[in-house]
């Protein structure tokens, strides 16, 4: 660790607001697809862990904006997973556009759920590939 | 019929777009919402449709989009039914601001389809409160 | 004419809904993205053409839903150009996931406005990029 | 300080996930009408801050998500603010749902710019509406 991925998006129009700029509620979104990208990048695929009956759930996440991005940017979202426990992960994002500008840097974590919604634990191959027993 | 019930939202920020105005997807999910309290103020929730095993599906949906909307207008949906038939329902829409002007209409053609995704019958009873069955 | 430009995307979580399958109103922002696409590949930004002060409106929309799709599809969206008018646009789209099944199909009307929101004409060279001076 | 207010929605279906539940990121889109209505039960719209030549922007935003909202939840967010200076403010909210279930608290944190995009300061006579000049 950390272990990072990218992705790369264009902006669309509907993600813009009256202020011309991307509304901020968008990152969460940008951010969420960098786990998903991250996951399959790893070899897992979020509809594998579902389909097996867990839920990985957003407990806590924070965002700093740090300049405005545009219809028609290309935004790369770089995610690295910053713990990867039983019952609970972590993962940094950074968004940077076309030009290399920093717009926004973020942080979410993790809980794990059955389909109960109670706490459970991921089992230990998922673990393993995200590194998460290595430590 | 035509039944038809109303009700009034605030456009929020997050709904507008570059151009100033309210993106114009938002307006399926205004409609969507005018369904949703067409059904409770005939008595019905889309939350026990679901519950009972039940999915109302959108097969077709048309939009005429006649003046913009803009942050903070009051924006006042009025549904109507225009047709209950036991696997397909149609909907009619009409959205107008604080000062009487027609933003848009649609119409929305739906199908019922049971946990399996395959197209089935709503029950009599439901259809009842629909009004579909007095013709 | 007709004229026709695809792209790929893969389905965010975020688009859908508690039915497990992409929330109807995601298919309007999709097309949207065809549009600007098809723009971007005929040597246009949509960009550019507000910064030259037209803006391109949505009049009508209408799509026919064919089967769901999932989190995590591929999804191709081909865009073609039906009508370049010099105060009309009109485009259809068909929206086709990975294993080539047809998920929707659908078409809009555009009118041109400029700054003051009042209909004006498309600048000549943008609608002959368009292919709509040639008949 | 503080002061507060308070609003009330029902969840749209649009507003959730294949989780079953709301997405997280709609939070954000429910916190920022909470500072739009508390703008407004204070006196002031936002939209004559923005027309005056003001915008107030996103700076840092965090969330805590204690449980899930579900679609036709009636959710309460309550909005107080926490600092009113002229070039910053924040804002801290709550959204508790109709049983009285805290489902998520958070904070954001804005600054003050013009149409430029430069940070400026807000006009004394906002500022004293929102407070800030009190202390």
């Amino acid at each position: 660790m950390p272990r990072e991925r990218s992705y790369t998006l264009t902006v669309r129009y509907a993600e813009t607001d009256a202020q011309g700029v991307v509304h901020h509620a968008n990152y969460l979104i940008w951010f969420e697809e960098g786990r998903s990208e991250f996951l399959r990048q790893m070899g897992m695929n979020y509809s594998d862990i579902e389909r097996a009956g867990f839920f990985v759930v957003v407990a806590h996440a924070e965002i700093n904006y740090r300049a405005p991005a545009f219809y028609e940017d290309r935004v790369t979202v770089t995610t690295s997973i910053e713990k990867a426990h039983r019952r609970l992960l972590e993962f940094a994002y950074r968004a940077v556009n076309q030009d290399g500008v920093l717009l926004a840097e973020g942080r979410t974590v993790h809980v794990v759920i059955g389909k109960d919604r109670r706490p459970t634990s991921l089992p230990e191959e998922w673990l393993e590939k995200l590194g998460g027993l290595n430590r």
